[in-house]
């Protein structure tokens, strides 16, 4: 099942389901607040499918999320790629819900600062988690979508904390869609990719992540619940513009798509404001 | 003005506001409701106080933070202490509401995990600051509280992001009330102390603080816009049990006291569950 959160027109926005190459009506305002009401079993919302919404656009999925829990360092190549071991314990930092951003909109952050890209697999937490073990929290995940983790590097850099480049406001673009557990297979391996103006610069495989969502999902909840519609980020794999030499990041008007076959691709042009 | 939220029976919270040493009744739920509404003019409450809350217990007055950003390493002696130079920037790294505590409330963590004290100034945010500069953010302070940091340092030292260390659900004590900045001179100096079990273990004064409030919120908000009632705390003074030698952390009946003058004293016992 893949569902989205539609905007209309005045800012009007609505949860919707995808039927037969249609998107649906359901009778929420956003996938947040379906999540609330459902928990992980979204699927159970079929039912309520309402009219077809034409002439809407795809926004941010999860328009608000309380926690966006981000793990960095878990794909092998990428740890390597950054010049490190692999780790015992995930490396986690966070983002809010104010540093999401819709499918197609728009990633403007400031001249002068180095942008980069991190293509990820995100998790939808569908059930209230507080030291979850693995199967339940697993049996917790409500769907997969797709992120970008832009990354200010050189405020990333400017002290040990990470942050202060990962936080800023409308930077993070997720979607298109969330997609049920039953339609993709991450053990199996989804790859996970990136395209900058077209060129391949990222593609990971996540039967290669050293921890996996439902592992993440029991770590975090170790000291901090979960709620339904909160988001985990899986990590990026290898070929992030700070790996390169010499590093390469956004410029103006370049075009990043963030792509999860079975998921979708994410589309946003990279402007200076 | 002094400024609380407190709870009364069934769970029942109410803002409250000190008048000639009884609290009085204000009509709001809590201090982030109230926050909401009045943004940094907060002292344009006064003539609503109503009746005496006589036998309320203190509560945590701002139970809702959309954003608790904290700074680590902000006094010059706690830098040296943990083996750092003065940093060009503040380090940043981010807290849940679930992470806040009441002013009298047990910290309640598991047995085995090394639990630390962080006394520190909190600014309270009174109003919409998206890259301010340092004289728009000053005048968005609508008050300052105290906070202990409590930190689980070997979570926090597991990897190279603190913030697992620092994000557990009900570690960190807020209050007991919020001050109006009118009433407590931070850049002329007030001393930020904690004591564990009556030792005082840290005595520090916000005149060494290396960023000081205004700068915090202007820093933060150059990445991410803060609300009324998002909380900014200011890192801690020197004296933390990590810095010891052997180090000593908390045990199981603990008493941890965090005064400011002029603000008043957290009283938390440590537990282990």
């Amino acid at each position: 099942m893949k569902l989205a959160t539609l905007a209309g027109r005045h800012g009007v926005t609505a949860a919707a389901i995808r039927v037969e190459g249609h998107w649906r009506r359901l009778p929420f305002p956003d996938l947040n607040d379906l999540l609330t009401h459902t928990g992980a079993a979204i699927d159970t919302v079929a039912h309520l499918a309402g009219e077809a919404l034409e002439g809407w656009r795809l926004a941010c999925p999860l328009p608000r999320p309380a926690k966006v829990v981000c793990c960095g360092l878990n794909y092998a190549d990428h740890i390597r790629e950054m010049g490190r071991e692999l780790p015992a314990h995930p490396t986690l930092f966070a983002k809010y819900a104010d540093s999401l951003l819709g499918p197609e909109d728009d990633i403007a952050l400031p001249a002068g600062v180095d942008v980069d890209w991190e293509a990820e697999l995100a998790v939808v937490v569908g059930a209230d988690l507080e030291r979850a073990d693995v199967v339940t929290a697993g049996r917790a995940i409500a769907a997969y979508t797709v992120a970008n983790d832009i990354s200010v590097r050189d405020w990333q850099n400017r002290t040990l904390q990470w942050f202060q480049g990962k936080a800023w406001d409308r930077s993070t673009p997720l979607g298109p869609v969330l997609v049920t557990p039953d339609e993709i297979d991450v053990a199996g391996g989804v790859d996970v990719i990136c395209r900058v103006n077209g060129v391949q610069r990222q593609r990971g495989n996540t039967k290669t992540l050293v921890f996996d969502p439902a592992a993440l999902l029991a770590y975090v909840s170790t000291f901090t619940r979960l709620r339904p519609g909160d988001v985990v980020l899986t990590g990026t794999p290898g070929g992030v513009g700070m790996g390169m030499k010499p590093p390469l990041y956004l410029a103006d008007g370049d075009v990043v798509e963030t792509e999860i076959p079975g998921i979708g691709t994410l589309q946003n042009r990279f402007t200076t404001r």
